[in-house]
């Protein structure tokens, strides 16, 4: 397998992905975000204890489109969903060779949530772990684990981090 | 009309000026202010909820240098100014053609008050909706919309965004 | 002695040192914190009042790697240290040449505090002003000063911002 070249052309596009899909959330432009990733994929919301201890809980996890598709359907049609959105706070990318043809990329992130009566409040802090394949022309997640830093996030999300 | 190149040395440019910017305004140097914005310009803060409804009412508006300099003469001598400075932190900026010889600029914020006896809060969100062109060789706002993610903001906003 | 040329190049690898250093101490990977350093260094932290009005009271001093890797040692024994970790947003750097063979870096940076409950909240808002040079093949802070915007974080210290 080639190895992979990082060269600040690739990191440049790598954080434009990372941005791009930050501000399609925070947008509130939730449709396109299964857009994001590959056909097959891996999306997974996990506190850092719990992927320390190696537990398989997440607080989301799909593995495919379609998955990501209906999370954004159930989430528009939950009753209990109080209207918020999301702002990101992004750090610089550490971009690598996945090693696997995929570029690996580690990003920390500070998520701000904006209650409908203007409450701000900081909702989640930690890293994006992700595997970020060309296909399609363009640079799509193949897999992204979100770490949250805090393990009482859970029972407050609902639009993906 | 010529098409704008957007390429990594413009992004680094535009991202420098976003930076230079918050850098002024978080260091209190409040008069360098008007000269990040070309002489006839746009300056406008105003919710995501009034951009949306496209109600005309910004929480602050200027569109001229005067304007800005005139804004930040009238900031200084108010009473009701309780001490305080931001602290800003800005995702990477997505860069595109404006159309019309300038350069569009989106990028997220958040900003941090800081009070004079110390106290930390989470005081704006939102994304900056930049219109930047090359003029007295570099770069300068000609538009600069401040879009807040909250719409209770305008009664603490004394400080430029 | 040689003029240092700015080129995005060397802005990439500055923000990436940054990065790498935000993502140790996040990590909790606080032993490879004195590496980011040359041998003999200055480590500050001070309030931006006390920077302003030359006062010489820090938060935090070292100026030896030796004393980076006590000040480590002291925080890991330490009976009174509620756990907790950082994480780091910052924003892009500002490079001057430092006019001494060194790289001037001037960043804004947001850090949140996450207790071992969950909690998070805003713990420290400010900006670092760092002299780099590069030795041992690689970019290392011969000065990082940390610059926090309010003065009421030191009774809260414990891990190095």
């Amino acid at each position: 397998m080639e190895t992979l070249s990082i060269t600040p052309e690739l990191t440049l596009r790598v954080e434009m992905l990372l941005a791009s899909y930050a501000d399609a959330i925070d947008d509130e432009r939730y449709d396109e975000w299964p857009s994001f990733f590959t056909e097959k994929c891996l999306y997974k919301i996990i506190s850092r204890d719990n992927q320390r201890r190696k537990l398989p809980m997440g607080l989301m996890y799909c593995d495919n489109r379609n998955m990501l598709r209906d999370r954004i359907t159930s989430m528009r049609s939950a009753n209990v969903f109080e209207p918020h959105t999301y702002r990101h706070a992004l750090g610089r990318t550490l971009v690598t060779d996945g090693g696997d043809g995929s570029i690996a990329a580690r990003t920390n992130y500070i998520v701000a949530r904006i209650m409908h009566d203007g409450q701000t409040d900081l909702f989640s802090t930690g890293r994006y772990e992700d595997r970020i394949v060309e296909a399609e022309g363009k640079l799509l997640f193949r897999e992204r684990v979100v770490v949250t830093d805090s393990t009482s996030t859970d029972a407050l999300l609902v639009v993906p981090l």
